[in-house]
């Protein structure tokens, strides 16, 4: 008998949740303003019924700290820039459920330009 | 004049961070056995000059528990699973550098099935 397969996570959301000390001049991923953008996802993907083949992931620093609060969705590597409730929430319907993703909130393409080769 | 464009990075390695409390009897990402193998990419990277182009994220549970350590390798979406220093410099030198993914040292399939759709 063959054993059924466990699915791979439909969407992995990797969300920058890198702070820095109150008063430092860089800018960061998480502050007063955006802490609660982490549990909104999570909460949205629950209400939606979706977490699970959905999930939320917490990271260290993503390298875009100037475009801040910035997601990751994979697959098909799409930075989210500049996040806010309402556009997790349009990500969250359009993209997650809906297949499109919202090309309008994806980072611009000046901070996101051709990677650079490695190749030996 | 334009601006020259931000290069998005080459790779994220997305390496899972999870620990369980000692004795826990779930599996988890990060024990002493393991606990050092993030820092171990992260040097390693730094002496193939790599680190920068290419960003070694520490992230939440990535669901995968049973077959960790586990990383996931962006773009490309390849989750390597059952991690060692040995099997990360070979991922580092094949993959990274050279462009080939490990194949042998991906999660079996078993665990990375089609994932589910979420179509409305």
């Amino acid at each position: 008998m063959q054993m059924p397969s466990m699915p791979q996570p439909t969407f992995y959301i990797f969300k920058c949740e890198q702070s820095a000390p109150p008063g430092m001049p860089k800018p960061s991923c998480v502050n007063q303003q955006t802490q609660e953008l982490f549990n909104h996802l999570a909460q949205t993907l629950m209400q939606k019924g979706v977490f699970g083949p959905v999930q939320a992931i917490r990271t260290s620093c993503l390298g875009r700290c100037q475009m801040g609060p910035v997601m990751l969705v994979e697959p098909g590597h799409y930075m989210y820039s500049h996040l806010s409730k309402e556009k997790i929430d349009k990500i969250v319907e359009q993209h997650i459920l809906g297949g499109e993703p919202v090309i309008e909130y994806l980072i611009p393409e000046q901070f996101w330009g051709e990677p650079v080769s490695l190749g030996k």
